[in-house]
């Protein structure tokens, strides 16, 4: 029987579910997989750990370098999470022919080109199934169920925490605020949770995601990222009385052969599409073939246990020695439409001033930027003589509608800063 | 670059298929994953095919003896189903050391484990990606994604032409009848139906992914199997009223450790379960894993390119020789569960005659039976003196449920045979 030897870098909540499951699985991955899993080093900065997990003094230690230095250890699973020292130990590892799994989107956001290249050199393999949507096994169906086609478009629901308060200001009619409260009160938002909300987090998912499926390595710089803490219950409201949901949506696709739009904003989507059903803390990714069409993968996007069988997972793949898809595409994708460039729908929230010829200004103004409008309604006062607009605009040019904006904010009937917000018809 | 040669047996809709994507995608293949595929024999037992294709005489054969018997050939695909000669020509292609790709859901849920056997012993592989569920990777997904997992559950919407069926009985109030005489016109029924609306073809494609899922090969003799033939707008209407969707539901689960339930029917389930949303010709598979939790693939589930996307992701994974993960679980199932001893909810219409004293007849019989009532309705009167009654019960035994309604309908005061339907909450 072939045994592996582990090295566990990290022990927080993912790292001690990973000892935990591995050690109770052992023999049954033995006799399913005819291969020993055995964890030969356990590494955490906290020494307090060791006996904390009952975890003898020969397997723990708080230096990486005695995990990565160790001839006898074939796998390094990584879970300490940022940038350094994680992609010391990720090159060191993979420089020293030792395969890594890793679930660490923010450095594979920034780095996968140069990790991958690192890994090809030295034939060693890396593995990342856990650094996206937790348990659905996604980054296998792109790099491997979808190997024989091209992808048009991926949207994505990747971010647990934004889709909880998302989902709990539409179904309840709350603010951001208290919604936030609640999904922290519930350990679904972190104590800081601007990586979550700012839609930075998402980012980092796309990026790997877009990688995988339209073989492009797009920078973070590159995305445009809007979050969701300026969303409103009114435009919650607005958008369900037009049969539409809002969605922080992940967005890659093409807009012809070599030319590819990557952003991260909320955005309206119709009621009847199946991402919009999707609540609380769940993920789907949305993914469209050429020749699969429409295909979504949904499950628990984050979480102890799901995460865990993604990493297991991994380690079970390395176990059979497969050679590695060679994950340097030869992509096609020649370019990044900037925000400003990419034609998108939108819905306007603007607050004027109660009276008439209010509506010929504004629309004049949208007009001398060729913008379409597909429908206006005035909506009932909210405060004395200020009444909300909300229009809905055919497919404009980012550039028109920014620039109207400005123009139009500076009125004077225009009493509070305009709402503008995504609208993709899937 | 590696070359491999195929052996592309049947030239229906999908291995016509697999011939013009193969030629167009061949440069593309090759500059992405480093391997040349060349069909080198072609086989259909119309000989009028090849001029029709335009296919050289050299390639083109009647007799797939040729292929089969062919040294230069590594890769065999077939693609013409039913059990023969199609059983022949996998097993006696494995038999040779070929790798073989079919997309044959009858042979395989017939003879999925002797076919295996051949596989294992003469080293050589085979795969199945487009036998169930057309371009949606659940096979990979459950073998590779979810290796490290446990399933508890799998239940599925894997035939689109019943599913096609109900959702426009659903959303137009039709008939059965012309349900299906509208899929025909579409081309999603075939002219002959019955091996998908007698439910059939699921319960193929069930055996296939219980095996995955649960390391137990259950023979269709196994399988409780009912179609959606004698489902009626009134019931469908009625489930409605009740927040409830009729899908043509597959089913495996453990109801403990080592016993499964496998069975195929229509369902009533929660109108807000994603499951409900899955509408016309599409396919889902609902997943629950101790690790994973829940987890959907939904994606189109027949067709001439998502079957040909599976086909050609098989054929890239076996180009890249990874060693195949053994299918041979030493599973813990030891029990298939009959539907009689299976515990369920279920609705149940009753047509009776208008007048008191009837519910309590009805009731009686059912509570010497332990069956326990959720809900009764009355519901408007269809004829004269008929009135439709409709029962939701708690979880009762399918033998107390049949025997009881075989009772009840040899009462005077029942008018027709009573309908009853499974209910799953999901």
């Amino acid at each position: 029987m072939k045994k592996i030897n582990i090295g566990l870098i990290g022990l927080g909540v993912i790292g001690r579910g990973v000892l935990r499951i591995l050690s109770q699985k052992r023999k049954f991955f033995k006799k399913r997989y005819n291969v020993d899993f055995n964890i030969a080093k356990v590494c955490d900065k906290n020494p307090k750990l060791r006996k904390k997990l009952n975890l003898s003094p020969k397997i723990f230690t708080t230096k990486f370098q005695e995990v990565i230095n160790n001839d006898n250890i074939n796998v390094v699973i990584e879970l300490i999470g940022g940038i350094n020292p994680a992609r010391d130990i990720v090159l060191r590892s993979l420089n020293s022919g030792k395969s890594v799994i890793t679930a660490n989107k923010a450095l594979l956001a920034q780095d996968l080109l140069s990790i991958l290249k690192v890994a090809s050199r030295n034939k060693s393999r890396i593995r990342f199934e856990a650094s996206v949507c937790g348990g659905i096994p996604i980054i296998k169906s792109l790099r491997e169920g979808l190997s024989a086609d091209r992808i048009d478009s991926l949207i994505g629901i990747i971010n647990g925490t934004s889709n909880y308060i998302l989902s709990k200001m539409t179904g309840e009619g709350c603010s951001f605020f208290e919604a936030l409260l609640e999904a922290k009160k519930r350990g679904f938002a972190e104590r800081n949770p601007s990586l979550d909300i700012k839609g930075f987090d998402s980012a980092h998912k796309l990026s790997i995601l877009a990688f995988l499926a339209f073989g492009k390595h797009v920078l973070q710089k590159d995305i445009f990222v809007k979050g969701i803490d300026e969303i409103s219950p009114l435009d919650i409201k607005y958008a369900r009385e037009l049969g539409l949901v809002i969605k922080l949506l992940a967005i890659a696709k093409k807009s012809n052969k070599n030319v590819l739009e990557v952003r991260v904003h909320p955005t309206l989507i119709s009621e009847d599409h199946l991402l919009a059903s999707v609540g609380g803390v769940f993920n789907a990714v949305y993914v469209k073939g050429e020749l699969v069409d429409d295909l979504l993968f949904f499950g628990k996007g984050a979480g102890q246990l799901p995460t865990v069988s993604a990493i297991l997972s991994d380690l079970i793949d390395l176990s059979y020695e497969k050679k590695s898809i060679d994950l340097f595409q030869k992509g096609l994708i020649k370019k990044i439409k900037k925000i400003d460039d990419i034609r998108s729908k939108y819905y306007i929230r603007f607050m004027v001033i109660d009276k008439p010829g209010v509506l010929a200004k504004i629309s004049g103004i949208l007009a001398r930027r060729k913008i379409s409008i597909a429908s206006v309604t005035q909506k009932e006062r909210q405060r004395a003589k200020i009444v909300p607009v909300v229009m809905l605009t055919h497919d404009v040019r980012g550039r028109d509608i920014r620039v109207a904006l400005e123009e139009i904010d500076r009125l004077a009937i225009i009493k509070k800063k305009t709402v503008v917000i995504h609208r993709e018809e899937l």
